[in-house]
C-alpha cells in the first residue's frame, strides 16, 4: 500500500527524494524499448550510456545491440531505440544491450537507494500495480539533453502511472509535481468526457512535445504513436545491476 | 517581441536554457516581498541567502533587514519575507536587505548570463510586459529545498506570467514545460467559464501547494492569499549587482 506518491520533474530532483522505489519513465523510447524487448522474452536489458561501453558489453555477453545517436541507431546495431522494432525482433532468450542516455543516468544513479523500475506507457498498468507494492513511491521523469531539460512526454506518461498507483492506494498523499500531473488529468477527464472521440492527454502531449515532434521529422512517427499506447506489455523492468554509465535490468 | 519562451521547472534547469531574459518567481513569498518592497518605494533590495551575510550587509548599507528561517523572521529582524509587512513598513527611500534562500539562489545564480527580473502574481502584467520586449525568455521556478524540489506554487505563478507574455507574443515558440502550463491554463479556463465563482487555478495550486500549506500551519494565512493576488505591485525587480550568495535589484 503506497503512502506517499511523489513526481520528479527531472532525475536530479529525484535524488532529493526519499523513497522505496523510483520509477524511472524515459518513454520517448528508452523505458518503452525495455519494457517491450523482456515483454518479448529478452533475459536481460543492459542499458549503456555510452557507445563504446555498449559496444564492448555486447561483445562481452554475445548480445544483441540496440540504440541510437540522433534518434537513429549507429552503423553494425542490430536495432534502434526502437519498441516497434523491439517487438519483432529476435530477443527470446537473448540478452540485449540498449545505447541511450537519459534514461540509463536515471537507472543507474537510483539504483544504489532503492527499488528501481522502468515505466513507460506500454506496461502503465503493469508497473503500477508492481509499485504500489511499497509505502513511499517516486515516479521520475528522466527528461531531455543528459536529464538536464523537463521532457513533456515523460510527464505526461508518468502522470497516467500515477493515476494508476492512486486508484490502488486512494489515500497516498501526493507530492507537489504528483498535485500537477492530477491537475492535468482533470482536465483530460473534461475534454474526454465532453469528446469521447478526443484523444488522451498523454498521446497529445507525446506528439506535441519538442522530442517527439523531433522524432517525426526523422520519420519515426510509428513509434511516436507507439509509445502513446498504454498497456502494449506486460512486464515490469527492474534494475538488478549497475555501475558508471550502466544498469542491468530484468523483468520482475 | 518575444521569439521563443521557455519555462524552467527548476533553476538548474534553466542553466540549461539560453535566453536574454530570466524572470525567476519564488511566489512563496521571495520575489512577492522584493515586488512589494520596490513597490512601497525601497531604493534597493538586496537578497541575501545567508543570515550572516544579510546581517552584516544591513550594517553596512545601514539597510532595514527582512527574512525568514522556517518561515518566521529571526531575533532583531525588522520584518519577516511577508509582503504583508513589506506593504505596511516604512521603506520609501531605504535599502532593505531580505534574507532568503530559493529565490536569492536562482536570482544571483542566472545574472551573469542575461537580464534577470523577480516575477510573482503580484507583478504579473508588469513584469511580463518587461519581459515581452527580449526575444528568447525563460520563467524560472525557485522552488524548495534549497531549489532542489519542484514547487507547485512557482509553476502556478509562472503560467500566469507566462499566459500574458503570450497575449503580447502569440508567436511565440513554447518550450515543453511552458506547453504543460499552457494545458494547465486551458483547463483553469474551463473551470472558471462554467462556474464563474471558481477561484483561479494559481490561487487554488498555491493554497493546495506543500509550502503554502505549511505557511498556513505557522499562521500565515494572510501572506498565502496576498501571494495569490494579482498585479498587487507595479514595480518590476531587476538584477543590478550580485555575487556569491547575494543579489540586488531595483525597479526598473
Amino acid at each position: 500500500m503506497t503512502t506517499r506518491i511523489e513526481l520528479a520533474v527531472l532525475p536530479a530532483e529525484a535524488h532529493a527524494v526519499e523513497a522505496d522505489c523510483y520509477v524511472v519513465v524515459d518513454v520517448l523510447r528508452a523505458t518503452t524499448t525495455i519494457a517491450t524487448l523482456l515483454d518479448a522474452g529478452a533475459t536481460f536489458v543492459i542499458a549503456a550510456d555510452r557507445e563504446a561501453l555498449a559496444r564492448s558489453v555486447a561483445a562481452e555477453r554475445n548480445a544483441l545491440l540496440f540504440g541510437e545517436i540522433g534518434g537513429l541507431p549507429p552503423p553494425g546495431f542490430d536495432g534502434g531505440n526502437s519498441p516497434l522494432e523491439a517487438r519483432e525482433a529476435a530477443v527470446a532468450g537473448r540478452d540485449v544491450v540498449l545505447f541511450t542516455t537519459n534514461g540509463t543516468r536515471a537507472l543507474a544513479g537510483l539504483a544504489s537507494r532503492a527499488t528501481v523500475l522502468a515505466g513507460a506507457l506500454a506496461n502503465a498498468t503493469a508497473v503500477a500495480r508492481a509499485a504500489s507494492t511499497f509505502e513511499r513511491v517516486c515516479i521520475v521523469c528522466a527528461g531531455e539533453g543528459h536529464g538536464r531539460r523537463f521532457a513533456l512526454e515523460d510527464f505526461a506518461a508518468a502522470a497516467v502511472i500515477l493515476r494508476h498507483i492512486l486508484a490502488a492506494s486512494p489515500s497516498a498523499e501526493p507530492g507537489d509535481a504528483a498535485g500537477l500531473a492530477i491537475e492535468t488529468a482533470r482536465y483530460d477527464d473534461w475534454l474526454r468526457s465532453g469528446l469521447p472521440q478526443q484523444t488522451a492527454a498523454s498521446a497529445r502531449l507525446i506528439a506535441g512535445s519538442e522530442h517527439g515532434r523531433a522524432l517525426v521529422r526523422l520519420g519515426l512517427s510509428g513509434d511516436v504513436q507507439f509509445c502513446a499506447l498504454e498497456d502494449t506489455a506486460d512486464a515490469v523492468p527492474v534494475v538488478t545491476g549497475w555501475g558508471e554509465g550502466w544498469a542491468q535490468l530484468r523483468a520482475t
